[in-house]
């Protein structure tokens, strides 16, 4: 029997979701459960057992797949690892690949959690046909993954394209899991836009604005997006400051690889114009002559468990 | 007779240096000529042909090569053009590949002169063997070319790697050349070592330093690292912000490629380690984990001259 089928598989800080996938890139059958359920991994390995086997079994037994391919937080393709990952209980390195092969009696790879959406794009997305462009997830965090000539970029240790962690601020806000000062994803990110918010209504204790009903624990970037719709002045400077620094960094993303569009997603991107008008101001403001309105951003048309589950299962084709 | 030679030609803001290569790298025949000595480019090609024919006569005429490499600012590797070089006396868009297959009836490619001298490193140099690694020029000003999987870096539009205008101090310096306020090459290069010597001169009227007795056009790059080198203070405080500018800059290139190393060559590497330790300094404070006491940073061993040569040379085999 030829293989038919690939594995994806997401792991999230909260959950990992899977699915069985088909050469034409339809998701048969997902589901999802807890990352953090148990303890150690091997926990984890037996939480997802119980509803993946029953997949694998479901569609002919290991041999009808080619495939499990699996996107995770601090993944690296080359070693098969996820390597001390900060938003997952598991210390130290763990040798997923390994893990997976034994388990399921499928080959497995592995690769940055950002990368595999970016794959996803590729194949399934608004990118789909593009060589050259890079996708940046604004969400709690900010990832991103590179396509160079229509591969993603992974570098010498498997760890290229960090870009969250760019500094776009010197001395900036601390980030407390990395100890980097100034970084994008202490900006551009939910936790950003929140942080931003109190640290405008602290500094403009004269200005009055509908964030200040709200408790700390109120505070999110939905609230503040809530807010801003309703035309709230210091509500809608949040987005132009977050626009503002997010526009910058896209700027010099784009002197790098030279990308034909920048794809994003994520809970930010809700935000629409309040946030897009902005960043693409900055943008064009940072470029030379050269790239001036010649990249677009896009925002990507997969959902978010769809593009991760296929961009996952794409590792393996 | 099989073509046995390609011809390297780079193409600089001053001169125009060009030879004959064999297959093992070495340059059997170099000369130069004055790039802008004539007002357009037809003018210069002429200059060029009187030096260059009676070589590809020497050497068996045309067939006797396999192409001619070109390495030129503001060059385009798709198009074979030229486009828009603020240091050069030809404005627009130059179709230099086909202007130069006419004039010498020999295939010809063309690239930006640091990717030419990317290549050169990479072939020749002390990145041979490497597969990942970014190349900077610390010149009059800051030109760079980046490899990823032994490939340069090109993008979608044929400019990628243009690291020397990347934003580094939100709201900084004017780059008189391209309007953009902040980049990396008004303070990591010959002009912005000078720029920030006389601010710092300025700033601190009561801090005596030896930078003072010469007049403003004595004061280069090459004064302020003579009087670092002889322990006055000021001059060894430019050199420090410097290379923490740069230091910064380069743990971005890090975050976003994982090179295995970075190449720095041009004149302010001559300061040694009067830049290089704060530059190093800087970028580890500024790389994850993941990165950090990872990445070389490395001199180029080849001169100058030499690897624009051998790099557009490499071009074409």
């Amino acid at each position: 029997m030829k293989a038919k089928y690939a594995i994806g598989i997401d792991v999230g800080g909260t959950n990992t979701k899977f699915g069985v996938v088909n050469r034409n890139g339809e998701i048969l059958i997902q589901d999802r459960i807890k990352t953090n359920e148990k303890e150690n991994v091997e926990g984890f390995i037996e939480v997802l057992a119980e509803k993946l086997q029953p997949m694998i079994d479901q569609f002919g037994g290991p041999e009808a797949f080619v495939g499990i391919g699996m996107g995770a937080p601090n993944a690296n393709y080359y070693q098969g690892t996820i390597e001390y990952a900060a938003n997952l209980k598991w210390k130290g390195i763990i040798p997923m690949a390994d893990i997976m092969e034994e388990k399921f009696k499928i080959p497995t790879k592995l690769t940055n959690d950002a990368n595999a959406a970016a794959v996803g794009e590729m194949q399934y997305g608004v990118a789909k046909g593009m060589k050259n462009f890079i996708t940046i997830t604004l969400g709690t965090g900010v990832g991103s993954g590179i396509i160079i000539d229509g591969n993603i970029v992974l570098g010498f240790n498997g760890f290229a394209g960090e870009l969250g962690h760019v500094i776009v601020r010197n001395g900036g806000r601390l980030h407390k899991g990395t100890g980097l000062k100034g970084a994008l994803e202490s900006y551009a990110s939910a936790t950003g836009v929140r942080d931003t918010a109190i640290e405008l209504l602290q500094s403009n204790p004269d200005i009055p604005s509908l964030l200040r009903s709200f408790t700390i624990d109120e505070l999110t970037s939905e609230t503040v997006f809530k807010c801003a719709e309703q035309g709230d002045k210091l509500a809608n400077e949040v987005f132009e400051f977050t626009g503002k620094i997010l526009g910058e960094a896209l700027a010099t993303f784009v002197l790098f690889s030279a990308p034909e569009a920048i794809v994003l997603f994520g809970g930010l991107t809700k935000a629409g114009d309040l946030i897009m008008k902005p960043t693409r101001q900055a943008m064009e403001e940072n470029l030379l002559q050269v790239f001036k309105n010649q990249v677009k951003i896009l925002y990507s048309t997969l959902n978010e468990a769809d593009a991760a589950i296929l961009g996952a299962s794409a590792l393996v084709w």
